[in-house]
C-alpha cells in the first residue's frame, strides 16, 4: 500500500492484541516513561514485540519506577549507550522537552535507528527535529497516540491503553515510508487503530477536538476557582460538572507545552469559540430564541450522533 | 428549627430511603413527568410517600406513558378536575411552560394546597407565580432538585434518582415555614440533601456551575459541527471529548427556556468566561509561559480538590 498525502487508515483497531510470534524490533528505547511511554513499554514487554525494552532519562528514581511497574526491562541515565543498538526511540515526553533530549541523543543514533514521538502537536516536533539536526530526517516518524489521561507518571501506564484507540502517524514528504510502516506496525500490534494524516492538518483537527476543550475546562475551573470567597461554587456542582470539569485535572506542564507548541492552530479554534460564545451573550442580552435553540439544536443533534458513531466504530 | 435568610441545611442525604410508616401527602399533583417528575413519581409511589399521585397535562399520551412506568396512579388533563383535594403541586415542566401552567391551575387551587416546583432557575419561577397571582403567595415554595440528566421523557424516570442528590429550596420572605417543611420532607424522604437558599443566590451560583457549562458544551459542539465540512472532526475526538461534550445531549427546549429565565446571572458568568479565553488568547499569542501555567495549575488544583470533596461527601 502506497502511503499518500491524503487521510489513510494503515490498521483496524483489536480489542485484544495477540503476542508477536516474533519480535517486531530488537532494542526499543522509551525516552519517557509516564502513562503514554510507560502504556506502550508494558504491552511492547508483554505482547513480546521487541527482545527488550529499554528507558532513557536524567531521573533514576522515575526509571527505577517504570521498571517496578514492568513498563522496561532496564535503564540508562546516558545517551550513548541508551542509543547503542536501538532500533526504535520512542519520544514520549513533554514536547517541550524534545529539543533538549534530541541534542543529546541524536549524535548517538546508528544508520539505521528509526526515532518516532508521541506528541500531541505535530509540525512543532518535526521543526525540533530539524532544528538539531539540520533539516527533516528520514528516520523521524512523526506520530501521536490519542489515548491521553487525567492521571500520570510512571504508575499510571496500564496494559492495553491502545486497543481500540486511534493512533495518527503525520509523515513529510521527506519521511522513510518504510519507518512510517515499521512504526505503524508497531501501534497495530498493541491494538491500536493506525492513521497517516499531513502534519498540518493534525494539528488544526487536534487543536479542535482536544486542545480546545482542554482550555476550555481549564479556564472554568480556574474561574470558578476565584469566585469562590463569595461562594461554595462548587459544593452544588451536579453531576454533568463532574464529567465536563474532568480534563481540568490534566498535567499542566504538558497543556502548557502543547499551547505553545500548536499556538497558530489553537488561537484560531480559541478565537472562533470567542466569537461563538459573543454569540450567545448578545442572544441572552437580546432574548433571541432562534439563536439560541439553533446552537442547542444543532449541538444536541451532532452530539447525539457523535454517541452513536462511538457505539458503532471505537 | 428557624429557616433563616443564610444558606441552612435542612436533612442530610441518604442512599436507601425507606418507605414511610404513614404518608407525608393525601395527594400529590405533578405537573410534568419527564426525568424530574416522573422519577418523584415514582419514588413517592414505592416509598408510599402519599396515598395518590396524579398528573395533570394536555397530553394524554405521554400522560398514559407515565403511568405505564409507574410514575403515577392516574391522570386528568382537566385543571379542576386535577387540583381538586391536590396537597401538593409539583411543577416539573420546562420553565417557559409555567406561566401558561400557572394560568391553568391557580383558579382552581384549594385554601391548603401547596404548590413546589423543580426550575433550574428561582427567580424567575417567583415572579411567574407573582405575575399570575398578583403577588408573591406563601404557599409557592420554589426548588431546584440537582438531579440533571442528559435522556428526557417519561420513560427516562428512574426510581432512586434523588437518593444523594442535593435539592435547594428558595424560599421567600413570603413564603409559609411550614409549606417549606413538608416540601423539604418529602425531599428528604426521598433520599436528598436538602438546603434553603435565597433565590438571587441560587441563581447566581447554578448560573456558574451548571448553566455555563451547559453552554460551553453546547457552543463547542455547535462550533465543531459547523466546521466538519472540512474535517471529520469528531473522528478523532478522544475519550476527555466524549465526557466534556455529554451535557450537550441535553434538552434545547429546556436550556433555552434556562437562558432566558436566568438571563442576567448567566450573562454575567458568560462575560467572565469570555474574558478567561481572551487573557489565554493573549497569553498564547505572546508566549506568556506563566500565565498559562498558573491557569492550569490552579485548576488542576481545584479539580483534584473537588474530585476528592466529592468522594468524601455527596
Amino acid at each position: 500500500m502506497e502511503i499518500s498525502d491524503k487521510t489513510q487508515l494503515l490498521s483496524v483497531a483489536r480489542a485484544r492484541p495477540k503476542p508477536a510470534a516474533q519480535p517486531l524490533f530488537d532494542r526499543v528505547v522509551l525516552v519517557g516513561t509516564g502513562v503514554i511511554g510507560g502504556s506502550l513499554g508494558r504491552d511492547i514487554r508483554r505482547l513480546r514485540l521487541a527482545r527488550e525494552v529499554i528507558a532513557y532519562g536524567p531521573d533514576p528514581d522515575i526509571l527505577q519506577r517504570s521498571m517496578m511497574v514492568g513498563a522496561i526491562d532496564r535503564y540508562t541515565t546516558e545517551a550513548d549507550k541508551a542509543m547503542e543498538g536501538a532500533d526504535l526511540v520512542m519520544l514520549a515526553v513533554p514536547l517541550g522537552a524534545f529539543e533538549t533530549v534530541l541534542r543529546h541523543i541524536c549524535p548517538h543514533l546508528g544508520p539505521d535507528t528509526i526515532v518516532s514521538d508521541a506528541g500531541s502537536a505535530k509540525m512543532c516536533a518535526i521543526e525540533a527535529v530539524a532544528k538539531v539536526t539540520g533539516a527533516v530526517p528520514p528516520w523521524f516518524v512523526p506520530g501521536h497516540p490519542i489515548a491521553g489521561k487525567e492521571r500520570s507518571g510512571p504508575e499510571a501506564a496500564e496494559e492495553g491503553l491502545y486497543a481500540k484507540h486511534r493512533v495518527i502517524l503525520t509523515p513529510t514528504p521527506e519521511t522513510d515510508i518504510g519507518a512510517v510502516r515499521r512504526v505503524g506496525e508497531l501501534w497495530s500490534a498493541v491494538g491500536a487503530e493506525v492513521l497517516t494524516m499531513r502534519p498540518e492538518r493534525h494539528d488544526e483537527v487536534l487543536a479542535a477536538t482536544s486542545h480546545l476543550p482542554h482550555l476550555l475546562a481549564f479556564a472554568l475551573v480556574d474561574m470558578l476557582g476565584g469566585m469562590e470567597e463569595r461562594a461554595e461554587i462548587f459544593r452544588y456542582a451536579a453531576g454533568g460538572f463532574r464529567d465536563f470539569t474532568r480534563i481540568a485535572s490534566s498535567d499542566p506542564t504538558m497543556w502548557h507545552d502543547i499551547c505553545i507548541a500548536n499556538d497558530k492552530s489553537i488561537n484560531v479554534v480559541l478565537r472562533a469559540f470567542a466569537e461563538q460564545v459573543e454569540g450567545l451573550i448578545e442572544a441572552i442580552d437580546s432574548g433571541d430564541s432562534e439563536h439560541l435553540k439553533g446552537v442547542f439544536e444543532r449541538a444536541k443533534a451532532r452530539r447525539d450522533r457523535y454517541t452513536q458513531e462511538s457505539r458503532q466504530g471505537i
